[in-house]
């Protein structure tokens, strides 16, 4: 039993290909930069947009037409989703999905019922993990949908929500490490808050840094290597988000002594949304050395809210790709597509489409980013600005051989700094849009 | 001679005066929770709004109406625009100023003759401060107009305008020093970029932290004690300012172990450019420890820009004195008047109209803020929603004796958490208005 | 049987009270500018947020505690929660209320059998309505939740969903009617679209204007002489709603010849997601004789979604009522609360904490607005400003004595125009301030 | 004697071309849908940033290096700029140019010696065109910047200033006249508020009306029939500006019956400022007849003010260039560089990179538009959305045939709407892709 029969698998067929149910870009196997497109990018697909997304949204009911999902809450319904979910990535040929612990199965009336619920389904998708090759890129725990989260989970202000978050975290951990997943992310979910006149911020936070250390330590417990990421995201569901964007996230791990143990799983539109470009986020987390992973999306910068759209900007590909090579490319992360079709595009075929379109599109990021360090002509343009810093004064600077004393000794000398180049920020422009 | 004949000195009169030229609520001897309003407000009034604004914006000329300025860069004009700002700090009855080097002195053709011009007026602001008693809240450079700072100053690209920069916050340094000032102040100019693709960021963010840490050395060495603030604003004049709200510079000062030296200085309409509330950023640097000093301000928040008008939000002053007054009032740190007359009110009244309601509309919310505390309610309802943490469950996770394991095994036998409590956000929103 | 026991009626006891469940300035028999505060404000309460949110947002499950409500969609259930409805209508003391037609009776499997429902709840409105004497501002059909109307419904692609939402409309007239319904509006819902690629623009709206016609002959047919109103809104659920603000709700109503049957409804969230002040948007209407009722409610300008929070800001309900009075008052419109609680209010007890607190403030809006105007100095203000209109060249002008051949002469002569004023905008702020 | 000695004149070399200084798209006589590229694009730059601007920020002095400007007031400087700038427009290959009468000519002492300042440099522009073969695509008088226009221009509050305007606006168009110019232009300048509550607005708009039909008489009487365009912006300089966007603008030709002779030149920037896409815009303007202009440029969408940098996103231009094509092209409008260099891009030689980039992205935005349009795809897929309005039920309603009645009828019939079709959002994005 298929549940995309009119699917074989999506092939290469080359830029010139007009099907749309083909790579255009994406050649798994082709090698750029010494590793193959694979390897670059590792891409992920999403249990909870893709198969669990039901199109509905604040204004509406759902919409999506997911003909092998009964509707129900029961085991057998969540364990046949897994199945379709797995000839999904396998026809698409992603190598990697990621899931929250109650996107895969149902919650129970207990946390032990859940608990053995989440072993059920568990069981199964280790199988197909086996069958297929795909592999779990990183599991999470779901702390935001169920009520008992609605004032935070390791920020709530009821101490035993916190506890059953604690709970909660243990099981997803366990399951992730079961599934050989190759890390684990916390997402803020309700880490927040909605009032800041009914809210103890300091001590939430602290709350919030003892939680992740309690994972920290339980991880090493259970021999799970993997890394953790936080992912920032400035708002939505609640007004503030703690986790707002990588540098308060940054912030956070370094007030609480947690760098050694988090990256970042940065996300397009978390990105935006916080005012940044997610080329500022890379550049942040990179330089940082906590570049973990990416969400890739996009949303719509004239709206306010996280519209988690599928990637079809090839500058935006670009510059993220441009990034991921410059620190090193992926090492345990991979692209995510932490985004859903929309509400319109109701039918199972969206789903290709979607993933498709935004393989591609990454795909042709990575090859013009790679073209552009081949070539490296931009890289000498930015070079040359900083020349500089290369040698006398500049090369003094940064050897720590300077005061402001001696600084202004020598300029009072010299009256007045060398002049300055033109930044060439139009010629900058125009030298990207020839590598598109 | 007077720049201001018609005014007197500004009275207080009680909230029933319809006087514009007296304080409604601003009563400097009044004593709220053991200090003099003055004490607490510490207002202070900034030379480059207030003295050296024009009225011109980028799509017009200079407005302003300034009798007593003769337009040129002479000493002789510096020095009486000083006297003018004396007599207008007076009669307004401020205790405190602000300014850049380049607002008090014209710059010279040289840097020597720079600092020749900036001792010339600092002698008159000395005799000034000592005629008046006057103090000066903080001093610091303008690194941001002059053309050699285009790519940055401390961030430049251009090693010898760094260089520059050095020698220019030496001398700012040593003249706040001379004056009594009780801060020092960085607000980042364009330490910033305008395009990531011609910018190195890592490479720049060392070379403020480096640049930091000599100015750090070199007030240790002349006697300096007064605290750094910095002052963070996320865009403006660059696309993206390194210092762009309160957690990204906490990220900063604690990446390049500056937290000793640091405080922030926090601006209303930067906040909310940067997408937060001023109260959200009085938290984040009270709760860090870190709240030194604000800019009194407020923005348009349907405008993308900073307005840098003059507050007179009473829920927005009332935030600000709430915050203030929890983390244990302002130390060295003022409320300082980072606030322009619109271009429209070009005339010298219009600077007393402005001053004296922002004034009063922050000694109005200080009084609230004050009644708040004193009466209890809304400090008692937020300690009950946290109620949970304070004994048992709570109290043993803040005292560091759980793990997942022993919370899990906690909740395994509760099977579900405590009932949450309503969040009550409308009533708390109600309760303060009844403040109001 | 009652659903709030815990209530009598909501009482008025002065500005003093502490007692969150009086009102402090709704005093509803209270004589402002001739008419009691009762038909200034014409309070109405709607079905939808108040009697059918369920606290569910696009992150989580519902939340809301409504205890006499069965979940279900019986007509039994529905004819019960008017009952609740009306009993916290009464206590509340609120002389209206404003629903779609969805939210009072559940949809049948057939457009008969919706229409049937309809009637089943309708009767026992008008049972309520009689036995309370609270009455229907406006009523209105909901063509946005159901899947079907997932391309819009008026604007829609499918031909067949526009000619359902055509019937939908003519019994939603019709049931309005029949309870003495004041208005009707139409809020755009997803009258517009998701992405212009896929969108015929022009003849979408071309179909909506029918539309709009078609309904405005029915009323006539049918008599109902009350006004339709248009709500603007700019975005969500579509990422364009055409009805995007008062302007392009006037172009449109313009362009198709509709402007002697609609006026606007003003919903303050959805004038600052539009990036206007709620004032500005009352003047657009205002002036053009278009203001006909308002959306009573505020977003959080940091957000970039509706979050239809209760409204608490003194100066935005002075705003409002200022220009309400200033355009001859609410005739057939109200404030009406298009608000929810927050999804952790979710105690019956919040409703009533919100509406009270929200009523609070428009009624001490409305105090204020009429004290300005009786006291007259801001009026003045304004007045004096434009005194060059009143007379000589600006009367001329304004009486249309005038080309710009014949000004060019006069400004030859002259050389230069008078002299600018100050335009005082710090003054007028302070002048504000005085009032509240 | 010539200012850009380096530069003989842009060259096309085609798509493999890497130097920054020649042509890769933009072939000025190649054929696209039966008219050359110059005549589908008709650029055009404009005098005021190309040629004015100076680098000054609010926060920073001028930084452009312009030789050749001595940058005095005098009226020798000033030819010599226009010789200058012609130079620029011939080497460039631009057909076309646009400029404010305070551009050009120093504004005098007295109005009249502003007209004769404006004859002299008008002459060597006459002559310069006719030299060259460049156009004037389009005159318009500065109304901002000069104090007097503080409170605005056609909407001040000083009618003298008003009188001043007409006479100004007089002046610009006998000169646009005289030089052939092909439309003249209104941008509001200063015609909006900067407080609701010192601002008359109804007043103001019906004068800034009355204003227009005055220009519109004076036009007819010296036999200008090019079109007036008003350009939409919704803040900057004014907190708010009465044209906001396209639609407020519609909405006012509409209201004062000035439809007949205005179209609307519509710019990026100013848009995306809006809350809109350029797209949303243009096909606003198209469906309503009214596209007659565009300023060609691009904001960045996380800043809140008016960049005005050089257009380089091939998504954008592809987007412009299609609706342009499909509204029938650009008649007397043209693709006008209303666009700056950086601040930091001081050099003159940055002035050609930023319009060879700018002028190379839309004319390959063209060429992708044209092979979107040759090839239908696209097209096809919209015309199938609508596929049901063509004939039956959709044919009748467009017909006038129904009524809501009637269609009640039938749906109570059908008792559902035949079923939606996916709006495959992503599949449209995806074919986009195809053609980049
Ligand atoms: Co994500
Ligand atoms: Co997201
Ligand atoms: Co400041
Ligand atoms: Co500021
Ligand atoms: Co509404
Ligand atoms: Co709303
Ligand atoms: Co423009
Ligand atoms: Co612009």
């Amino acid at each position: 039993m298929t549940a995309f029969p009119e699917i074989e698998s999506i092939a290469y067929e080359g830029p010139d290909s007009l099907n749309p149910l083909a790579f255009r870009h994406y050649n798994a196997d082709e090698v750029i930069e010494g590793r193959t497109m694979r390897e670059h990018l590792r891409f992920s697909v999403v249990y909870w947009h893709t198969f669990r997304a039901t199109g509905a949204d604040p204004f509406g009911a759902p919409t999506m037409q997911r003909p092998w999902d009964d509707g129900s809450e029961s085991i057998e319904n969540a364990q046949n989703r897994v199945r379709v979910a797995f000839e999904f990535f396998e026809k698409l040929g992603v190598p990697y999905y990621a899931f929250h612990d109650r996107d895969i199965a149902p919650e129970g009336n207990s946390l032990s019922e859940s608990h053995k619920n989440l072993d059920a389904i568990a069981a199964v998708m280790k199988e197909e993990q086996q069958r297929t090759g795909v592999k779990l890129l990183w599991g999470t725990a779901n702390m935001f949908s169920n009520p008992r989260y609605m004032h935070g989970a390791a920020t709530s202000c009821n101490a035993e929500v916190y506890a059953y978050a604690a709970a909660q975290v243990k099981k997803a951990l366990e399951i992730t490490h079961e599934l050989g997943g190759e890390g684990y992310t916390f997402w803020g979910g309700r880490e927040g808050y909605q009032c800041l006149w009914n809210t103890d911020l300091k001590r939430e936070q602290e709350h919030l840094a003892r939680f992740l250390h309690m994972a920290v330590d339980y991880a090493k417990q259970i021999g799970f290597t993997g890394p953790f990421y936080i992912e920032p995201k400035p708002k939505e569901p609640t007004k503030h988000q703690y986790d707002s964007d990588a540098a308060a996230c940054l912030n956070f791990l370094r007030q609480f002594d947690l760098m050694d143990h988090f990256k970042l799983n940065l996300e397009t539109n978390h990105a935006t949304l916080a005012g940044h470009t997610m080329q500022h986020e890379l550049e942040v987390a990179g330089s940082a050395g906590a570049l973990g992973s990416i969400d890739a999306n996009t949303g719509d910068l004239l709206l306010g809210w996280d519209t988690d759209q599928f990637p079809t900007d090839i500058y935006v590909t670009t510059q993220c790709m441009h990034s991921i090579l410059k620190y090193g490319g992926l090492k345990t992360g991979g692209v995510n597509f932490d985004a859903k079709v929309r509400r319109e595009s109701f039918e199972p075929i969206d789903l290709f489409y979607a993933h498709v379109g935004g393989m591609d599109a990454f795909a042709r990021g990575l090859k013009i980013a790679a073209a552009m360090r081949a070539d490296g002509r931009l890289e000498q343009m930015v070079a040359d600005r900083y020349a500089s810093w290369n040698s006398g004064l500049g090369a003094e600077i940064e050897a720590g051989q300077h005061t402001l004393e001696s600084l202004e000794k020598i300029m009072l000398e010299k009256g007045q700094a060398a002049p300055n180049q033109s930044g060439r920020q139009e010629l900058f422009e125009n030298v990207i849009n020839q590598y598109m």
